[in-house]
């Protein structure tokens, strides 16, 4: 019988994963950590009157600044300046045409005065113009190898530690998490996967529209200069809509451009949770919020109450921000 | 011992369903189903030369005329038929306006003269103005109750067994099965996972555009009477590739418009599959193909064989067409 009860154990254990031992280990213990726990102990109590079952159970999270940083600004616009300076030996118009000629005389600044409009001029005109697939291997080569120019550590070192076990806790109780990011879907899928435990197909985010061509017997999707979608603020329910085709039931944001996506989620029957990622920790990362020109977060902390949704002090509520660099080799 | 034994045989059972019996029992023995097989055992070998790792099984569906019929026209447009006599009170314009008067004085082919233009124009017509939800609603509705003109039978009792089979089969495997139609992706998603398993995170279909609203506090998504998206032809790979992320590893289709998609499949590295299915069976089913304006397929059979794709004779490859209809009540 000693077998037997070490099988069963065995399949018990395999089954119910999250009973195993503590989920989310960098997070405090406070009314964040104890309204995410409650609200997943109910809609995964069979016969409760909360109960969701799993093909219901859609999480929908932001990325920059839920699931990593984005300051001092987001990690894609590092990405466009380091392919504007690769590409600009083709292109030596840029030398006297703003916001290029900026970005080559290293002077960030003037780069981005012109806003988000001169961010997306130069998204558009690096990120077109090659295949999807060049464009997935141009990324992976980046984000392997590129830099945060204060802390120094790869930007998928920049994840923070206490959402990556929100994300595997979850996953360990039957939901299926999606990301939803007003930052660029082919931006994303080539690390999510490794880094996040989402797959591509798992990745919702703004995107330019590709052709399908087929040259000398070779067919490839052509990225093309023309915005096809942009997944932010009113975009996100859109965006949800269009990929998963049912409302979440769990949201996490950080900034106003996730107000709508909590908004659609929390506006459903039954059991709902909208979080907000708030960054209120100058030490251990950036303090920021209402006048920040990146994750501006105003709307969300006045309504955050009333509407029962959580915020999440990255202060109070988290043990640890980053994970423990890796040892140097 | 005995209880231990149960208890493995219970566990191998649940870990091995393709083990258990003849996963496609209303396939004929033939090279289709050969093929289907031979594929399959080639990528979950571990270790072999052919292995894909589970994530990577992607496969994907056409819907009309693969998964269910398209005779004597695509289900979607009894549907719009449908709805523009429902709407007709609300549009008295219509009686004088082609197409609709026609489609109201029961003459479909006068209504269908202008051909996929009509069809697109009358979709428009009668798929927007409501909210997701309310669509969703209707279209639940419509299909519960509905019957094909011929058959008489429901339309989602029209779906083939053999593809039923396939469709599970592969998913026992490790396989992730989507739908990719030229079709209205809101018109497949409410029951694709009750009749094929599909969730609607996993339908990519046609679309028009939606807008976030909220109107006293309550948000909908507001569907929009312009095209956002047309999965037909080049836009298949196009669309695979929005929602997805990666190339298929298998595709299935039965007309031209599938083309693409098979194409794109197939021209990835490592082992591919790609099937069409070829309507050669008047007796049980319709027989068309190079003449139809329907699920034309001329270009498919023609390169099907240098290509290596499969070609599926209903006639010879299928034991049996259709479920058996529902016993009486």
């Amino acid at each position: 019988m000693r077998r037997l009860t070490v099988v069963l154990v065995m399949v018990l254990a395999c089954a119910w994963p999250a009973l195993a031992a503590d989920p989310l280990p960098s997070w405090n213990d406070g009314n964040a950590r104890t309204a995410i726990l409650s609200f997943v102990a109910r809609v995964t109590t069979h016969g409760g009157p909360a109960f969701v079952p799993p093909a219901e159970r859609i999480a929908v999270f932001d990325n920059d600044g839920t699931l990593w940083g984005e300051q001092p600004m987001y990690f894609q616009a590092f990405f466009v300046f380091d392919r504007i300076k690769a590409l600009a030996p083709q292109h030596p118009e840029w030398k006297d045409k703003e916001p290029f000629a900026s970005v080559l005389k290293g002077d960030v600044k003037s780069a981005l005065a012109g806003g988000e409009h001169a961010l997306l001029e130069m998204a558009m005109a690096t990120h077109a113009g090659t295949t999807t697939e060049e464009f997935e291997r141009i990324v992976g080569d980046w984000i392997a190898t590129a830099k945060h120019p204060k802390t120094g550590r790869l930007y998928t070192e920049m994840v923070y530690q206490p959402m990556l076990e929100l994300l595997a806790y979850l996953r360990a109780n039957g939901f299926k998490t999606f990301i939803v990011s007003g930052g660029g879907i082919e931006f994303m899928r080539p690390w999510a996967e490794r880094v996040y435990g989402i797959p591509p197909e798992q990745v919702i985010g703004s995107s330019i529209k590709t052709k399908y061509e087929v040259r000398n017997g070779k067919p490839a999707l052509v990225r093309l200069p023309e915005i096809n979608f942009i997944d932010d603020k009113e975009g996100k329910p859109v965006g949800i809509q269009q990929h998963i085709g049912r409302r979440p039931i769990a949201a996490f944001g950080n900034s106003d451009g996730d107000f709508q996506m909590l908004e659609w989620t929390t506006a459903g029957a039954g059991p709902r949770l909208a979080v907000i990622v708030h960054h209120d920790d100058a030490a251990r990362e950036t303090a920021y919020d209402r006048e920040s020109s990146i994750g501006r977060l105003a709307r969300g902390l006045d309504e955050a109450g009333p509407r029962g949704w959580v915020i999440v002090s990255m202060k109070q509520d988290w043990r640890r921000v980053f994970s423990e660099p890796p040892a140097k080799q």
